[in-house]
């Protein structure tokens, strides 16, 4: 197999280092460079000991030439001009940063407080593989969704697709996520003095940005907008998101079944048996989500769903983005390792 | 003032020896004895270092004639027994076991599977200070209620007590313990190797036990029962509770005046100011609870509940309870310190 | 009795918070101000949750008429010159910075890197009164010890001024310490995803500035400066420092006697039994020093010593210098508390 | 390549799970049995979320017949005669229990407490391949060394051979383990609330079982028995091993070379650059081990040494020794994972 030639934009964050350790071991490519900013001139080692010796390149420093596809680990604003110049030289491109997710500018105006820095390019498609990959295949660009966003439409889908959720009633989406999902800037707030032995919710009801690229996929699947009360909280741990989710439903047997049904052939999603609950250990450090399904009430399920912040939630999506785009398998590279189960 | 002489069954759980530090320290209270079945014989400095030095006894070996209040840190079923025999020897009693807190012997039996031990003592006051204190002052018998319970209970009985909640609305609440809550005698699921890096649900929907001793309360300030979804989770920390409770209400304004009413007086509750959350860091290691109210949506209000599950969630408590029985300020022993904030 | 009027200067950080709570409880205190730079205007309930509702002001704007005596937890280099206005003031000051610590301004220079701010003021007492209060009955200015320094101090002195180490043997410290001895200042190596779950050594050898006032202080009891070999590590945990001391003795059994003799009149300090080990969970959150002396081979010693970093290791022990200042017992305000065992 | 058929004894403890995580994606292996005590006839997915779907046999009950190799997590006395049955029957093991590490039964007896269950079996092939392959290449029983033993040699041995530390010093070594080396059996220190902010020694001095192989292999080496102090801590974070090792010697510079000569060909050691320092971070989840050395003084030299307590010193240990057995690459199975670096 020819190898194909990619790099990384923003490579000393979290979710950079955690996708340039999956590249490093996918057998389809070449890492050609990594760009750091901070540590520009560094080798990969000062940030991620016993790594592969990777110089870093400052992002004006590096040679686009022989490049196949980009990753963008960058921040939001900061994102879309590389993905504007990388796309004008036919190379690839999967967005990690939340700049080509919302496909009406307006909304990211909205959401983020400032004007969208390249309208033009979108609408762009949405990397949520599991919920449909005729955009993704041989696509150029992919906006890989946000971590909280990923487990909160892997846990809805199905329900709303089969219209399953009774009609107005709220949806109570009570997430938690590891410290690695506010990244690797210092900020007090997540010094480990802060952090250990506390729990605190954060952007509660309806104010945090994800909200927006979730409202957006869920009203194309026919639910209306406005029906989510979304409590995201910092867990005392690194990694990993679970995401509870209340939801009033049309039928109980029914919702197992749309489940079942959505995600049973599907290689990185687990619907747990009942009366198994997933935790965050049935994920964190490997490419899977861990979905459960526990009746409440007469018509009150609990979704409880898993994923690794970093992986599912970032770094192994766009892997499995990647691999649609240029034709491989799409857990090449994600699934044959100690380190992940399954 | 004359010392009140007391004495602590189950003096080597996370709770008791809680209790026997905040005992050393009351101003009004000689400490008798302790009990430890494991550690009889031992001092209890084999389980606090740096503790008072006291000789741990077997249950069946304390000297109970100058005893004036016994608090029982006892599983339950095995604490109803020492009560009835402390009561007939007219000792006064803080229960911290579950086994006096459901009036009925029925739903006790429907929640713990097995028959009561000694019905003929129900019904107990509940020693929830800040819901009444007309039943605590100088009582002979309390039962303190369960650490979940606490939190829930002051989240919603303001709302309840006014008839601002919205009928025929399920009440969502998402609630977090550390590990303490589960007691110090060994199991799998509470080694370190198993919780550190996880975060886990259990026993959610309408199954923890909890459930009875709410549901009971709230059904006597007018809430029908069956409308709670309770999911309990284990977090990543040793100690302190945060319960997210989703509650639609009838009127956002009033229910926070409501709350202010309800506690603005109260010494050991604060109802933190709007744009605040409520953590874990307000409360643990302090006899406090911290509580914040989010309007999320036009009816759907966030309730946030901090408690340290180890003190306001029990032995703090109990000693708010203890310190109403014998006609003593509540908060005697409770805030002069440099270790509670306020 | 009339309170003494005192300040805190840096009240934000891990040091001042803990000091204020400390002073906040203290009898004969009363707290006028406490300063922030970065957070000048807001409350301190910003920073501290349900902590008293006061205001925070910038250094240049604090009024220092009515002050009795000023706490400094301020970063080296900015404390000196604080001090020495305080001291023209006729006001008392107590130096939790490195800044007054060293008594000779070229070895000041040697170990910090820069000239000594105010050389005049030195030498000032250094404040570790289990080492003797002499100077410290009514000084005016006091220079609080780092934290590594006093637990390695409390762990050595004993047995230097008994003169019963080997001669020509190194001393190797092998010390560790929970995260909040780096401060709260954002830095990307104390943030929580690189902290937990790690472990890590750093300035090991004879690199660590605390070495230069640990050496000053052995010298004068008689020791030969460059004996220490001193290794701190970064635990995953937020306080607490825990000093393995292996040190070669002339006699085990004289050593043993000469702690015994050393502290055992010592209210703060605690000497383990035989066969007990020191441990974080001893001393953490308590005022208190606890120590463990093992004979591992015919004249090596380990000496464990575990302290609060916060709080031995510098607010407990400010406290401590603050009462001998001022003829108070020394450990007003430090042990009739819940939070404190013994 | 045809497929070497392995069972794995006590396949629900940290080493065992670990283990078998491993086999499952080792391209020469069939994993074709695990066995449990506690968990036989359910499936490993009980104990590890999402792994295959393995059903768990007891001891007695397992086929024998087509296996070529075995390994054994049992504790120590349970494993010798498991070990001694599958060589009966032909078939290799690795034996990661101390059954078979001490070759003298004697000294097994003072170190354990019990007379050796099965002397005829010693000696047994020592597994720590970086001392030398020679009686590994072909073996049919490998011993399986230690954790701490494991990261002890590593960072000794090079100095040894080459008889660089000074005659008649002690050799210091302060070592601390995640409490996964504690095994998975509930004990109370190892619960979640005794470990958590805690930080412990344990067996310091002498007495530690490790000093037993430790001390056996250093004297074949030249080094004489009864100079090393070891005291082991327990590490508040579920895995990872630093040992820090002070050792006098002769020269600075040749005992750097040494550890250059020894390792330089290594896989899966590296010796870090001057200035660097071995850290848990280096090395959790893989299966390296970082080394660093820093002259501390003229002769002292500070040895770190980090590994992962389950990977290098318990299962991918065995896997290299499983692999020289089968004259196959050392690493296979180990390297080209995400997991791993390098």
């Amino acid at each position: 197999m020819q190898k194909i030639n990619v790099g990384v934009f923003g490579g000393t964050g979290y979710t950079g280092l955690e996708l340039i350790r999956l590249l490093n071991h996918h057998p389809g490519v070449n890492l050609n460079f990594a760009t750091s900013e901070s540590s520009a001139g560094e080798s990969l080692r000062e940030n991620w000991p016993l790594a592969p010796d990777i110089l870093l390149q400052s992002m004006n420093d590096v040679a686009l030439e022989d490049i196949d596809c980009v990753f963008l680990c960058l921040p939001h604003t900061k994102s879309a001009a590389v993905a504007r110049k990388a796309i004008s030289l036919n190379i690839r491109v999967v967005d990690l940063s939340a700049d080509l997710r919302i496909s009406d500018p307006i909304k990211y105006e909205q959401w983020y407080g400032i004007p969208h820095p390249e309208p033009d390019l979108l609408p762009v498609p949405y990397g949520l593989p599991e919920l449909g990959r005729a955009d993704l295949v041989g696509a150029n660009v992919i906006a890989n969704p946000g971590c909280y966003a990923t487990s909160i439409l892997l846990g809805l889908t199905p329900l709303v697709r089969k219209s399953l959720i009774l009609p107005d009633t709220p949806i109570i989406i009570d997430a938690k996520s590891g410290t690695s999902g506010a990244g690797r800037t210092p900020k007090q707030h997540i010094l480990f003095g802060e952090v250990y032995g506390n729990f605190s919710p954060y952007n509660i009801g309806r104010s945090h940005r994800h909200l927006g690229e979730i409202e957006q996929i869920l009203s194309t699947e026919g639910l209306e907008q406005g029906r989510l009360i979304f409590s995201p909280h910092l867990l005392p741990t690194d990694r990993g998101i679970l995401a509870a989710i209340y939801v009033q439903v049309v039928n109980i047997e029914q919702s197992h079944q749309a489940f079942h049904d959505f995600y049973d052939q599907e290689a990185l999603v687990e619907v747990l048996p009942k009366g198994s609950l997933a935790t965050l250990a049935h994920v964190v450090r490997t490419p899977l989500t861990a979905i459960s399904l526990t009746a409440a009430a007469e018509t009150m399920l609990i979704v409880m769903v898993a994923i690794d912040n970093l992986l599912k939630g970032a770094s192994s999506q766009a892997i499995q983005n990647f691999n649609l785009m240029h034709g491989l398998p799409e857990t090449t590279g994600l699934l044959s390792t100690p380190g992940a189960s399954g």
